[in-house]
């Protein structure tokens, strides 16, 4: 097996020298290794080649192929993506404070690189070139550990973004991957202790859960969304049906779509067949509480269907007789990803707004919004599902770390 | 043994509460904490009383008996601490950023309560009043696990803290403590997923080490300081002096004390022997490389030494031939808490600045500024060395998190 100390030891010399380059520097890396990526598509094609035909033989599904499967076009296009990081903000170096003290010291606090990323992640190999590509920009040494599907792809890719950036004068070890694909593997890496200074995973439910448990590194856990939509008694019945239908059936399958609908007993008469007729237009099935069968048709949603997120055209519903019921189910069953409220009425917008506990809070938009690009960030490396350090969407900015630097002229207390 | 699944539903239940609570009623209910202490010093006392006969029994030290003893004017001081809580900003509520995007959402980045924290600590009581008076200035509920030296000192203190808060208006349960003392009660609380969101381990490097390899709920770690005092060539060496004097002598016994001084080969003959004489007559015993032995009276230091945080009058010294020198000791012995460098040259302490991975880099200062108190922040719950979320002296800001409120007018993807 690899040995991890001497992985972890060139991750943080890398770490280091990248820390001391200037933006130019590390843009230059950024091209340099986009232009690898090109000059190499034939080599990485024919190492993805091996990986979809050993996924074939295994019977995998034609959904986790086409997730797989990589083509000059995407290539490209992965090539192009790492070209545009380019031209985002260098978030590294800002001084996001400053102050002086009554002896005379200057405080500054500012924005420096996390030093070592660890992210461990399933399947697509478009990861392995996105996460490299967002942690040189923000100065960070990575340690890549993909799922063993996509093993010969990222190895290919991976070879080709060292190149590049050995190419731009930088230190190659600035990315590494593990090449080995077992639990063993994946549990030195969460125990690198004094060489890992963050560890993302990005995955399914099991392997973030895998991931807390088993760390001693510290963790940011992404991406799990039990999201609910709450339609009040003031809502807007038309935004409130384009909303929940969005939410639920716009993509299913991501972190941020709806998975359950609340709605105020007042209203529910009014908007549920409409909603109802929607959703299934959009292919979705409907499960309801009580209150809720007997104003539309839908199968019984039981506790196990509130705690579940489907990331599927189902959705759960319930009738709620005020916002604060509303308001004790989301603190129940959130997964504190993004939570919505329709509403005209602008107290109980704000009073939603304050008391729920999730990384987005949503006033009459669908959830679907908590995202770096729709946020603005122009590139994101997951999704924060946990409290310390970043919320919602990590962009560039979510990847650093901070450090006071203090100026004196021979203080002392 | 408690129930720790009630009693994180519990305080839980109690964050939700106290997250909707205004500034207002926060001070209230700290006035109230602190009146109740002073309403029951002498439960208090006799309680402690108890703590202090228990531990002369054990043969305790002298010191540590100090640690724990309560007196009427302690238990003053302590509600009087409180009391001042009162006038820092909350932080709460404050807006950090907003932006408008595209499509019409109006953005807002909102300081949050973090939830529940989580406190594990060794020994003194009075941490028992700070930490619940911060939690509860931030709208946090807390869960204390003080030492079982002072338990009985503790569940005192808490009880009178609980009746504070309880006559303010606010859940009691906004602060609880674990009365068991024992390892499995700790590893309990440790593991509380889903309902601690931030634990914060106070103690010896043996408590932080275990709460990290054995939590799962997210951790920040704090106080352990290998903390370099680098004299440059260009120092000016009256000032390198008192600063080196100053960190390693003031009080040894914190995290933000100095252990070893590193200093260039071109000013050592110059700066050590004068530097030697004011630590000797500070009563600092000095171990030196073989380099500083030919210059001044040391025992040996030996690679063990580097990595020591003697928290006492002991101090490592060495030579190095460079700048890059001293940067890669320190990169290898460092906890990332506090460094400095002594230099009259403004490249060179750049050039350290920018190159130094710790939450606070001085130039011409002692390492022993790194404190709340001493960066203004007017209280702190702890030094934190790791990099996620906070960096250095955590004040009540650092004891928030942040959510995103989006305002739309039905928006969709």
């Amino acid at each position: 097996m690899t040995d991890f100390t001497i992985l972890g030891k060139k991750a943080k010399e890398a770490a280091r020298i990248l820390a001391a380059q200037d933006t130019k520097k590390k843009n230059e890396a950024l091209l340099s290794m986009a232009a690898s990526l090109r000059a190499h598509v034939d080599e990485i094609l024919s190492a993805n080649e091996k990986d979809v035909k050993a996924a074939l033989e295994k019977g995998t599904s034609e959904a986790m192929i086409d997730r797989l499967r990589l083509t000059k076009e995407r290539i490209l296009s992965i090539s192009a993506d790492m070209e545009k990081i380019v031209d985002l903000p260098d978030p590294v170096g800002e001084v996001i404070e400053k102050f002086d003290r009554p002896n005379g010291l200057h405080i500054e606090k500012v924005r420096v690189p996390m030093g070592v990323i660890g992210m461990i992640y399933e399947s697509r190999p478009n990861v392995t070139a996105d996460a490299a590509a967002l942690c040189i920009k923000t100065a960070n040494a990575v340690i890549l550990k993909g799922g063993s599907d996509a093993i010969h792809s990222n190895i290919a890719i991976c070879e080709a973004l060292r190149e590049g950036l050995s190419r731009a004068g930088l230190p190659m070890d600035g990315v590494q991957l593990v090449t080995e694909t077992d639990r063993a593997a994946t549990l030195a890496l969460m125990r690198l202790r004094g060489y890992v200074d963050l560890l993302i995973p990005r995955g399914g439910a099991g392997l973030i859960r895998y991931t807390v448990e088993n760390a001693t590194v510290p963790v940011i856990e992404t991406g799990t969304g039990n999201c609910h939509i709450y339609i009040d008694k003031d809502a807007d019945i038309e935004k409130g049906v384009s909303i929940i239908v969005n939410a639920k059936a716009q993509r299913p399958g991501v972190c941020n779509a709806a998975e359950t609908l609340l709605v105020h007993e007042d209203i529910a008469e009014n908007f549920l067949p409409k909603a109802a007729e929607a959703l299934q237009n959009a292919g979705v099935k409907l499960l309801g509480c009580e209150r809720t069968r007997e104003i539309i048709e839908a199968e019984e949603a039981d506790e196990e269907a509130y705690r579940t997120e489907f990331l599927d055209y189902i959705l759960a519903i319930r009738v709620v007789p005020s916002t604060d019921e509303a308001l004790s189910h989301i603190a129940k069953y959130s997964t504190l990803h993004s939570e919505a409220i329709v509403t005209e009425n602008e107290d109980t917008a704000e009073y939603f707004l304050r008391r729920v506990d999730a990384a987005a809070v949503y006033v009459n938009a669908s959830t679907r919004f908590t995202d770096g690009g729709e946020f603005g960030f122009g590139a994101e490396i997951g999704i924060s599902t946990q409290k310390l350090h970043a919320r919602g969407p990590m962009g560039l900015r979510e990847m650093t770390a901070y450090q006071y630097r203090i100026r004196g002229c021979g203080q002392t207390r």
